[in-house]
């Protein structure tokens, strides 16, 4: 019990689980250089757990037991939590080079999720969900677990209810009620971090309509349990060469598509069997977390932005030129806007039942606003650097005789800066943003959490119209309807 | 001593004030009809701290003496404390239907500054700046007095310092030293709310070098001071017709030109008087906190916006169709992001001499979406509205019998609600943004308080490019400069 | 017969029309002072046409009689003949000052129409509707008349269809139909030059059903016809002072609510009465027309934003920082995308029955650019300016004895220019974008000539997705669906 | 001579070219995997002129000799000469899948240049480089030679002249004067096409002072001459597979970073040797072509925009949707603007010597807008893509039995459309925009034809202000400067 370290938590991915990768299925993760890369990567979170540094933001102890525990089990009881929450984010994905580890965020998002709504359903429907809740979280919490979310279904035609698609199996459903637990059938789709975690709690997707009450299912599962099928995603993570892909080489994310085979979830392990009218509470909630995770998370990557476009700059000597000032600037507003806003989320959260939620207008404004306007950041970064990025020569080139001179010779900027490490910031620019890697975080920025519409949706919805109407009618002295 | 009502208030702007508008002397504020309007509308502050309902938020009572003294006197200590400063400003320019009073919350930004800044002056001149300010804040919040901040000089050929202008006087200087004084001569430009202060507050408007020492001055004195010459700008009301103008008809501010004619200042009201290298620090200083005024008293206006475009949209039939919701949607995003970022911005703010200024990245941030912004805002909620804004009838159709009934026929929108609600809507929103008034609002959005390049100036400047760098070189593998 | 000269135009004006304007009955609009501004700006039309140096441009000669007649008549046969048409729109709205004359322009747009429509329907419906629109044609051209069209209607609740609509007569239409014509009711909305003008043409705003078949109604008609009523709007003329409104006291376009109180229309001048299924047909082809005569003249009022802009800038002394170099050519991208747009749109053209028709998509794609982006321009102009738009004095200070030197003194700005001039440069933009005069053309830019939705909605309508789609499946290797 | 064949032209290819690639010399493209794909791209310019399809359009009959040339070679007299050679680059691009050939488009830029620049060269100096241009002329287009043009020069410190900075070669200069020729040094950058081409054109980058007359230099040589080195670039094509790069596989553009390492010219291929205050004016006159044959081959690329998202609306059930097609049209506009204002560019030319230039202002808008909304419009494709973009399987999942019916199962999407011809068209979104070929692309878009503040740059310098200005100053009524 208690924390694990790194190699214990990269020692437990060896569970004999079912993942294929590039046509081939993958025994031993740790025993492949691809997937080990991005393994070791997400064990960044059990090393700042034990790292001196860092050791109180990450961990807190057990007031009752002494025991030391993650500090993302913790459901946040004040804006204070929220922001410390927030940083222990925002810090691993700086470790991370800009990459999220997401190995504890996401599945906690899950773990406060159930814990509110599992109240709801238990008093509506006389389900005992609570209950199991807390004890899986507590178990999470003390084997120091590292989880999943599998939310998104395969979901076939989008115009459709799961119940009217081509096959019943697009969306995961309850293919059998025994006394112990269920049996689930179905896929989801870009699951990230599944290779690389202990277990995966799994949520609907969407409101759901009483037809479609077989659909409202939500459980968690190791990973290795039978039938689960992992079908590893090669996108995203372009290469092996430190020179050619400082980041990436050595920091990304997996996403699969999770298949689960008639997969048997005992009953302490389900969390929603059939209680359709919650399908849709349950998802939103467990969004609403998330999205404040994906606030958290994103600023990282826009400070190297900044941080890249300014040194390309100064290496190619233009640094002082007002468009570079003004686009650097634009830079600067857009990163601390999506910054200040994740904070103000946090700072102006409200209490639910002992759980801080962070407030939903500026979390989603905030997610939407990143989201938005991330493309046009990714062109003021190509625009400062320019088109070297994509001109420039391989690796194999600084190792050849013939070229080696050249390159040094003619590739160099501002004096007194080295050709090569010119060279460098330009692959770090372009391994971020015009590389399979870059394509890869446009897509995040603009779908991972929901899309830019679902941001929108959640925003008009939730938004108090009736009080700026009347504020209006009370300005232009309306007294009727 | 003590509060005073708002009819005190008003009383006290017959002092023989010398001001001048639309060609005329006007020797009694309270006897004109447009001007009167205004200073109803401003004395707002005096009523509202009379009023129960809102006594709290706006006044507190001095621990010593008991007394109870209008809040915006008192030096916030802590975020909370501009949390409700941002509240007083939100809520008294929500009262005044979007139109922010500004005779209590620019003076004492101006009384903050002072305090900050009169101890570094006082440190390295050996000056008694700071007792003097500490004298004359005591001296406003004892006798409840309401003061403009003018600022901005006339300035002339902007590309050139004061000493290079054509003539002395395009910056407000000092002309004579006297034991107990100075004499100063020049103009500021656009002074707000002059006509309807008490005391006119004079700060400097840029840094300045040694030569232009004699700039460098600052001071406060009662608005009837002998010398003091205020042209009142007849711009930004549009007219005095409820029906027509809504909003302007009631709730406008005034401008001024601040015209300084060898005006003798009195020692214990000179804050600065030639120590140049303060005069940056002062300007600075000074609008950091009024930028953050300025985020507090925006968000009402567009609540309206949302309000009146929501409105309309019902009226006309058209509230469900996607594109309008869209549009309303981004006008969301578009209050809500500035309301938060403001808050923010007091939630980040940092203590200095035991006084919380907000957070300098954040409010720069808040107010450059803000005017950056605020054409698009107006654009949507005019595409909402529809041509009739500005192609409807005049008030005296309706009151004639031979117009009277077609109108009422024709311009009607959706059963249920009255034509004459209907065209209530459409003027409010032409009073808001396409009259008069509404350009007014929009050079309010961004000039006031600065125009967008200062705060994009700003927003580079007090960045720490330096860390975005260095994470930049991490990520890169670079170990050179 | 021929021409007519400016005076003749204005002598027909008193016709005994019905008009009333500010809750009055208006019995000679040359005796009306705003009013008589407004004709004597249109009058512009007859004038350039007998200006030797645009003569040429402005009439042509009839090849059979011989005869001068204004060029704006002849149906446009080739490119050249849209680029000279565009080319008359463009030079007479510059010389009116950036406000476009619009009594020929757009009533040969509609005659255009008609001579389209007309023979699609009599082919249908055996009907004789060409003819007449021929006959029409020749007495416009022959006579030289001005010409209103009142196309949009009243529409009460836009979510209804005119027949389910509170009152039936928020749509024009047919309420009897006798041998020698038609009588019809019902309001049209903002109509504009209808107090200016000969002739007021009237066609349908929308597709209809065969259940709203009354509503399929076009015909043309004198303004002075029995039952036909003017109630014209105040909005969007500032006032009468050349100093305060240098443009709009002098230019400027009146709309009027147009009611037809039961009103006979002679069978030779009925267009279109009952033929429901192409009244879509009419409006739409109308729409075509005129749009291209929208983006005609729209560039001449870009202009001014160039030049004021521009010539603040110079009188600021600021002209040479990069802030304003950016902002600058960002106007002069947006004028110079709308003229080149606009000239595509003509060059594009193709033939339908000899008349040459601009290029739908470009020409939607035009009005649209300008539309959407007239806002961002508004902001650009007045950020250049500064904030002494809108605080500026009043002409009367000028002329007092106590302000004005003061005002010369200190509103100069660079050394050379006349404050005067300088003032004179600020109130050319006041009152283009921050007036009355300034939101009426902000409504006019997203309203005139269809709202942004509509021309999406064109555009996407029109677009051969199935040609890019096709492409798509060959570069992806897609043989199936 | 004559027309080549396509063998023959790749036959050409070998002809001993110093070639290094991946930290390879390459001794013969074709043999070589990746390079080879490159040139069977580019041979498809040969391939369409023997088209009988494309014959007319691609070839034109010399009238004196009655052979058969490339259309690409005859210099522009007219606008409609410009709208087919604008239809020739769109066309082939088309064919390349939205991947431009650039073997002839940009050579024959420069040939267009030389001819009316030498003019004025000899004019000034006495030379007689308009002789040597046109020999050089007529020898490329009679033995149907490929081009590629090297303009931008490594520059090293972009803050400093070329005689300014730290080693002299960073921009191409002469180093030796012969009676028979020049030998110059120096490096170009990212030059397109090297590798495929039979010549490569050498034109200076940028104006300059007489100090750098020896950086004035332009000439054309065979790309195998002695001394010329191609050290290529291994940017921008993603990989081999059709299933993950349904276009880059097949369809890509190769940069060279092209050395010279004191190469020999020979007289007659020179064109400028130190005639320095030419040197601007060469660059700027080439860029001026060569901006219109970009915006000339950007539309089919943005049409596979357009198309694969609808494609993959379709497929996803979605394209009804209002968000989706607002996006749509979004794109539409996008793409139809370039294309409108391409053309217009055209229609708008001007002869000079007899030879027809696009109209400076409208091909430089068209190539600013086209590049500053790119990757919005990327963006908008990948939102309506959705995230499997970047989470799918590999090529090899299908191989493989245990995962081939999974992803056909749980992959499909609408009914009818087979699950493999979904992944296709994701695939082919993903490698158009969110690969190292869509990273590619976005740098080609702000990048090639120069960047975002070139265009700017010019169009401020270029437009006429004066013209606004005088038309402001006379609608405002100032009379002074």
């Amino acid at each position: 019990m208690g924390l694990r370290t790194s190699e214990e938590y990269l020692e437990g991915l060896r569970d004999g689980r079912t993942v294929y990768f590039r046509g081939e299925r993958v025994p031993d993760i740790m025993a492949h250089s691809e997937l080990r890369a991005g393994a070791e990567h997400t064990a960044l979170d059990y090393a700042l757990a034990e790292d001196p540094q860092y050791q109180d933001l990450f961990t807190t102890t057990m007031p009752d037991t002494g025991e030391r525990v993650s500090r993302y089990f913790i459901p946040p009881a004040s804006a204070e939590d929220l922001l410390r929450r927030r940083e222990m984010i925002e810090t691993s994905t700086r470790e991370g080079s800009g990459i999220v580890l997401l190995i504890k965020e996401i599945g906690t998002d899950a773990l406060f999720t159930f814990n509110l709504v599992a109240r709801q359903v238990d008093e509506k429907y006389g389900t005992n969900y609570l209950e199991r809740v807390q004890k899986y979280h507590t178990e999470c919490r003390d084997r120091d677990l590292s989880m999943a979310v599998a939310q998104t279904d395969a979901k076939g035609d989008r115009s459709l209810l799961p119940s009217q698609q081509t096959h019943p199996d697009y969306y995961v459903h309850i293919v059998e009620r025994r006394p112990d637990g269920i049996v689930v059938r179905g896929a989801k789709a870009h699951t990230t971090g599944t290779v690389f975690v202990d277990e995966v709690i799994v949520l609907p997707t969407r409101a759901l309509s009483e037809e479609d009450k077989d659909y409202a299912v939500a459980f968690a599962i190791p990973v290795n349990t039978p039938g689960v099928k992992l079908i590893a995603s090669p996108r995203g993570f372009s290469g092996d060469s430190m020179y050619h892909h400082p980041v990436s080489s050595e920091h990304h994310l997996v996403e699969t598509l999770t298949i689960f085979d008639d997969v048997f979830i005992p009953n302490e392990r389900v969390f929603l069997a059939g209680e359709w009218d919650f399908a849709g509470v349950l998802a939103n909630t467990f969004v609403e977390f998330h999205r404040f995770t994906a606030v958290s998370y994103k600023p990282p990557l826009l400070d190297l932005f900044i941080g890249s476009a300014s040194l390309i700059a100064v290496y190619n000597g233009i640094e002082k030129a007002s468009h570079i000032r003004e686009k650097v600037t634009r830079l600067i507003i857009y990163t601390e806007t999506v910054r200040a806003l994740s904070r103000a989320a946090a700072m102006d959260c409200k209490l639910i039942d002992g759980i801080a939620v962070p407030d939903t207008m500026t979390t989603n404004i905030a997610k939407h606003y990143f989201a938005n306007n991330y493309h046009e950041a990714v062109r003021d970064v190509q625009d400062i650097a320019g088109a070297l990025l994509v001109t420039g020569p391989s690796e194999a080139d600084w190792d050849h005789a013939e070229t080696r001179d050249d390159l040094e010779r003619y590739l160099g900027g501002r004096k007194g800066v080295s050709t090569m490490d010119r060279m460098k910031a330009m692959n770090l620019i372009r391994d971020l943003t015009a590389s399979d890697f870059g394509g890869y975080h446009e897509l995040l920025a603009i779908h991972a959490e929901g899309s830019l519409e679902a941001q929108k949706i959640t925003i008009f919805r939730e938004y108090d119209l009736l009080r700026c109407m009347d504020l209006a009618k009370k300005a232009a002295g309306i007294e009727g309807l």
